[in-house]
């Protein structure tokens, strides 16, 4: 939401001659962008994407390509960086400089809605085994759990992959308790908010979609009933010792 | 940077009637909060910068309580939750209305300075032992090494914590590769700004303190000498292979 997007975020956006990006994150800056001046490709295009902004910055245009929430965590950047690096691009796109502007995301956004479930160690594992062979991220779903990370999961469930998360909570189950407290949030931001809380032994993966944040605390996190509703945080252990090592 | 500060976080700092924090990060907004508005605490008195915020709003003022980077993320939020969930402030003080504002964290900027090294699976893990015995977070860097995660070290080193970090490169070093790249980062957003590659195997204690951020690649992590100089990213995988699940 405009909320939480930075200054140097609109600014690039402001400053660009052609604005490129997915259809549906395109819309939520559209009061910033002419329409004449934005390019967008349909969801599965993200390479073809990509090598058109750089393509087109290579022609002396400046560019703006638009992610949702922050730029460099499971999204555009990582692609462009790796185009270029592989050569997959012109000489001229390939010597376009670059500058990332991070975001919130939407680990982030879920997070400080409900409290503070990041407040101590925590990771993200994507699901989809679109580019990653499952073994893989089986074996990193059980390293979160043998080293007790918070976990954020993205890319929980696609109408096609609908075992994952399943899967990843019943590795879990064997390294934490069944009452681990899971935050399930989506469209964070926008009018149909919606949170929702579960033990771990009852995540139900139904109930998840594709754009839903899974937040699943580590031993440590708490979710507690105060007087303004549940708030799930994991502590760092201040209240009970001071930390003087940084603040 | 207040290039980074969201509108969300500039409005309720503006609508404040009193904003307490650090006095090091209190500097950070100075333009924005009048003198008077401001209550500091020195580094180590984090229990009792919470507690006095707590009460203050029990109180009926309207109080910003800053952190650096996100406040939800190693910082305050945590804290003030634990606080009231745990009865450790006043009755008004536990019935006052928490809105956490998500900000960009320091391993966030540090990852849009290089390129995006965050751009698959990673984790972040504080190294003090102040309020962590040594053996969890040994247990924790042992099993995101095993789970090949890039990781965002917190707190790497301090005046008196100088061994953490070196036995942690040491159990990295037993799972992925000698030339895997770290970047270190400090002073991000300022005009001292410093960003410096290593190779995991070349990384030295003395060249990091409190304040730099210490990012260590996974096994895909990639370093890349480009036309404007090194960039460092984490491929998912798109330009090998299209994911049509999530942009």
């Amino acid at each position: 939401m405009s909320d939480w997007r930075t200054p140097e975020a609109g600014r690039l956006i402001a400053a660009a001659d052609e604005v490129v990006g997915y259809d549906l994150y395109l819309d939520l800056v559209a009061g910033l962008v002419p329409a004449a001046k934005r390019t967008t490709f349909p969801l599965g295009q993200e390479t073809e994407r990509c090598a058109y902004a750089l393509e087109q910055a290579g022609k002396g245009r400046r560019v703006a390509l638009i992610s949702s929430g922050d730029a460099g965590i499971y999204a555009m950047a990582a692609l462009v960086e790796e185009l270029v690096a592989d050569g997959q691009v012109s000489d001229a796109a390939s010597r376009v400089p670059v500058t990332v502007a991070p975001g919130i995301s939407a680990l982030q956004a879920a997070a400080a809605r409900v409290g503070a479930p990041l407040g101590h160690d925590f990771c993200t594992i994507s699901l989809s085994d679109l580019l990653t062979p499952w073994s893989a991220i089986e074996s990193r779903v059980r390293a979160a759990a043998e080293g007790d990370f918070v976990i954020a999961f993205y890319n929980p469930v696609s109408r096609r992959r609908r075992t994952q998360l399943a899967d990843a909570r019943a590795i879990l189950l064997q390294h934490r308790p069944a009452d681990t407290p899971v935050m399930l949030a989506s469209s964070l931001g926008r009018p149909e908010e919606n949170v929702r809380y579960r033990r771990l032994d009852a995540l139900q993966v139904d109930e998840v979609d594709m754009l839903t944040v899974v937040l699943v605390g580590s031993s440590n996190s708490r979710l507690a009933q105060l007087g303004e509703g549940p708030r799930m945080f994991t502590p760092r252990g201040y209240a009970r010792k001071i930390d003087g090592d940084l603040a």
